[in-house]
């Protein structure tokens, strides 16, 4: 089977509240069987976008939900197992509609920067992990942000040499859209001042042309492509790692934007080996990976539901941080520079079109409001030649302009968007846009109000995949100092109810998944969490801090909290 | 499930000989049963080298062969299904030891040149192809081979331009080792009097330098590169006719013997449908597609035993046809040529280590007797390093060093050799050896005298898949119209035994298959094949034209004659 049977999950250590439950009789044999959920604090949504509450949930002998039971209906005399969940929260398994499932396991087994908070801090972490790992010789690790650094400029090479002589070294920037590499690696990648900007790229320089050590958006690739492969073991162990991850903060579906031939392969082998735990989305990183890999249309759902191809994941543009998100007007901290179009009209369309005319779904990031723009405008013309169910996806749609907002309700466009991504660029994106074109950014509440279906992610390893302070963010527009007082934009903050909504019945939606999870009504898979605490009545730092005591996915428990 | 069911596999229309038969009881259910084949003039291996008979066939509900009978065993009273074989010769199912499935089917849709016997044949097979296909643009075809035309030089662009104008032509030698292509190809491609013979290939030229058409080995990659791909469904087409072709044959598993990463999406594509009837033992077409697919080790078996990937195919220098097996030599008629070494001596030990170090198969192309004795050479090493039960498969080992053929019986090699390449061959072999070269030549009845472990197969689509023929031709060293008299060098000839244990157990052993096929013991699958007559009393002639009239795997009929 493709994870831990029944029998060990129910004998995995129990976590503290739990000792001495009577009710959870454990089975002879490893097989699914019927069980009860008893005396839970349960919420879902019932599939039509009503909010649900129930006391018992009975589980079939197929991992999935038999029905939901009030307090006061009568139990089943005969079950295999029953869990007092003792008036626990038990919800949905939450899903995050945008990670990178095989980066997030990669960065969780390089080298960490995102807790540091100034370059000093930077150069020691790197100077203790590579004292630790002498092998392999290149060193690889991401995560830093100047602007939380407070630095006032990039990185450099010559900021990082002394620490790791003879060693290559590549970071990335926090969103995936930059890179710092020191002189080892730029040697190893031939880079000179006479190495030329690549379309859609730029490399940093200092006053006389020499490369500095950044990379931005297609540059990385001179670096990149010098990077030895991961071996295939670490490949396995990334997917293991990000596995573990994920189900630790609740997570028990994904969608992967971006799965590349190699990444597949690397599921594909946790799916024979009966390795792979939690559901996978996965949206193919371009046509030609989705060409080879699912061919004439989606691939059917593989290993009892865990694996599944369903689209393409395409980029329209480059990112905010780096200047990289494509703008209708000139950035106001770069004048003259509008960011990067990655694609012309047609190509766009072509692109889209190559997929949806063999039912492919589509999933195109767009970040500033003329990819955005752009982007509407190609489904517009798109819709009216590939009919039917399409849920054209817009990933991230941070910013857009205010009159293009309402068109997010048409053509069956779904929003595909990461709260935390509002609270890190929050100060970055009143920097690169000034204070007068913010009216459509992070703008979760208008897409709801032009009923587009908003779907929540985490955009995962560029932020921590912990659902949990997305959905204080969603309600509070604030990060996790509270700030700025009352909210960012607090125009733009949704309800609780409607933020859990996007992280489970529309999250599955997106992903065409909605008949198999998203909520717990009968005949969906009993994917669901118990938690430490009742996040619908609690306070948005409350919300934030809550944690997953036990994660289950199709009937089995395959997490508990240590 | 992976095939046809049983109900529908009981319910295909039946041949003339079966009509009437009270015996076959059809099941209500598609599921397996238990069944019997009785009245069968059986013969297999036993799985120690032994060639046992039998009178009935059981297989149990799995699939699995559950006991042979004697004509006096008694038979149970209550079976699921009956199939009297009225006395018919049932064999375990062939396995084609060294093929090419996705190349066999891409061929089966392209143009067929494999029957023509002279350039206006062939110029007329392609007027017709083209005429009938007006798309795609390009068009692609193989099989030609100048020494069957007698054309006393390699055809060119000359030769066919005027027959497709404005179409682009690639057509590939017979074996695979050289390319014809017209002008508008090599315009597509860029080719001109400038470009230059890259490594490990050649193009043929005329006086002045200017290509002519013809590109070998390496040197087709020239032209190969601009050939558009397959689209999904083409690939996904021509898997499904390879399948078709090798059932018709009574071929029930093959090794894949190159397999891309594109190969292995469609195989599984195929699987992931229900879509796989035969087994497929994939070697990864090098080392990046092996460490991409399975990466750290073999696949397991997957969809119900029908498709794994074992090792990796590599290979060590060209085909004797093109003048690209590397010879100790010269070539008779070459002076000074000795062919083309693919491989350096550290290149080979480092590749095939590359693989055995994670416990995959080597299956190495080696043809002239220079590549065989470096691959000896790797391989004496290797085994020092490497122990255990390794299996070093030398592919073709056509041409050996009579010094050299005793060392096939150590470390555990398997000489993986194809019967009709001797009869397609051999005017050729004398032409480019010449008389004295020829005592390790497709040396079949030495590799046993040595006790190496003896695998055979085709080379399809180099060859037919066609395993009668090959099993003919391996006892009388002489080709269908029963040249030359007497045999050719017929000391190597072989007995039927001998011939057909290499298409069965030994073949199945050379893919560390021999546990589950290529014998009808108890507990292997039930792949077999009900014949048209007795090939183990038959002469050379009536070998090579018998036929299957039904092909079952796994205890389900999957294909009958029409």
């Amino acid at each position: 089977m493709a994870f831990l049977s029944l029998r060990r999950a129910l004998t995995l250590p129990l976590p503290k509240w739990e000792r001495g439950l009577w009710a959870l009789a454990l089975l002879a044999s490893p097989a699914l069987a019927d069980g009860l959920i008893d005396n839970a604090n349960g919420y879902s949504f019932d599939g039509k976008g009503q909010l649900v509450r129930f006391n018992g949930l009975l589980i079939d002998d197929q991992g999935k939900v038999a029905k939901l039971l009030d307090r006061n209906d009568k139990r089943p005399e005969k079950l295999d197992y029953r869990l007092d969940a003792k008036g626990r929260t038990v919800i949905p398994g939450l899903i995050d509609a945008h990670g990178h499932v095989m980066a997030l396991g990669a960065a969780a087994l390089s080298l960490d920067l995102s807790a540091t908070n100034s370059l000093a801090e930077m150069q020691d972490a790197l100077r203790r992990y590579a004292a630790d790992r002498p092998t392999p010789l290149w060193i690889g690790g991401g995560g830093w942000n100047q602007e939380r650094w407070g630095l006032g400029r990039f990185p450099t090479a010559a900021d990082i040499d002394a620490i790791t002589p003879g060693r290559p070294v590549v970071l990335n920037r926090v969103d995936g859209h930059a890179l710092l590499a020191n002189s080892a690696a730029m040697a190893a990648a031939g880079i000179s001042a006479a190495t030329k900007d690549p379309p859609g790229g730029r490399i940093e320089r200092d006053a006389k042309g020499k490369p500095t050590g950044v990379f931005i958006d297609a540059a990385q690739h001179l670096i990149r492509d010098s990077v030895p492969p991961m071996l295939p073991r670490d490949r396995d162990a990334a997917l293991a790692r990000a596995q573990d991850i994920l189900l630790s903060y609740g997570i028990t579906a994904t969608a992967d934007m971006g799965t590349s031939t190699d990444d597949w392969a690397v599921m594909r082998r946790a799916g024979d080996a009966g390795r792979l735990k939690l559901r996978i989305i996965a949206y193919a990183g371009g046509i030609p990976a989705l060409l080879s890999i699912a061919g004439t249309g989606p691939t059917p759902w593989l290993y009892d539901g865990r694996l599944r191809m369903i689209g393409v994941k395409l980029y329209d543009d480059g990112a905010l941080g780096s200047r990289g998100a494509w703008l209708k007007a000139p950035y106001a901290d770069a004048p003259g520079q509008k960011g990067l179009q990655f694609l012309d009209d047609a190509k766009l369309r072509n692109l889209m079109s190559r997929a949806a005319m063999d039912g492919f779904q589509t999933a195109v990031h767009a970040i500033g409001d003329a990819a955005n723009a752009q982007l509407l405008d190609a489904i517009d013309e798109l819709a009216a030649t590939y009919k039917g169910d399409r849920r054209w996806r817009i990933e991230h749609a941070q910013i857009v302009d205010p009159a293009d907002l309402s068109r997010f309700g048409r053509n069956g466009i779904v929003a595909s968007m990461q709260p935390v991504h509002q609270t890190s660029d929050r100060l970055m994106a009143e920097a690169r846009l000034g204070p007068n074109r913010l009216g459509g950014a992070y703008a979760w509440k208008a897409m709801l109000d032009n009923k587009a279906p908003l779907a929540f992610g985490s955009d995962y390893p560029v932020e921590s995949p912990n659902p949990f302070p997305a959905l204080a963010t969603a309600i509070s527009r604030q990060d996790e100092r509270g700030q700025p007082a009352g909210g960012w934009q607090p125009q733009q903050a949704i309800t609780l109810p409607q933020a859990f909504r996007a992280f489970t019945e529309t999250a599955a939606f997106a992903g065409f998944a909605e008949d198999r999870i998203g909520t717990l009504m009968p005949g969906r898979m009993a994917d669901f969490l118990i938690l430490d605490r009742d996040i619908f009545t609690a306070t948005a730092p409350d919300i934030r801090a809550a944690k997953p005591v036990e994660t289950w996915i199709g009937g089995k428990r395959i997490w508990v909290a240590k």
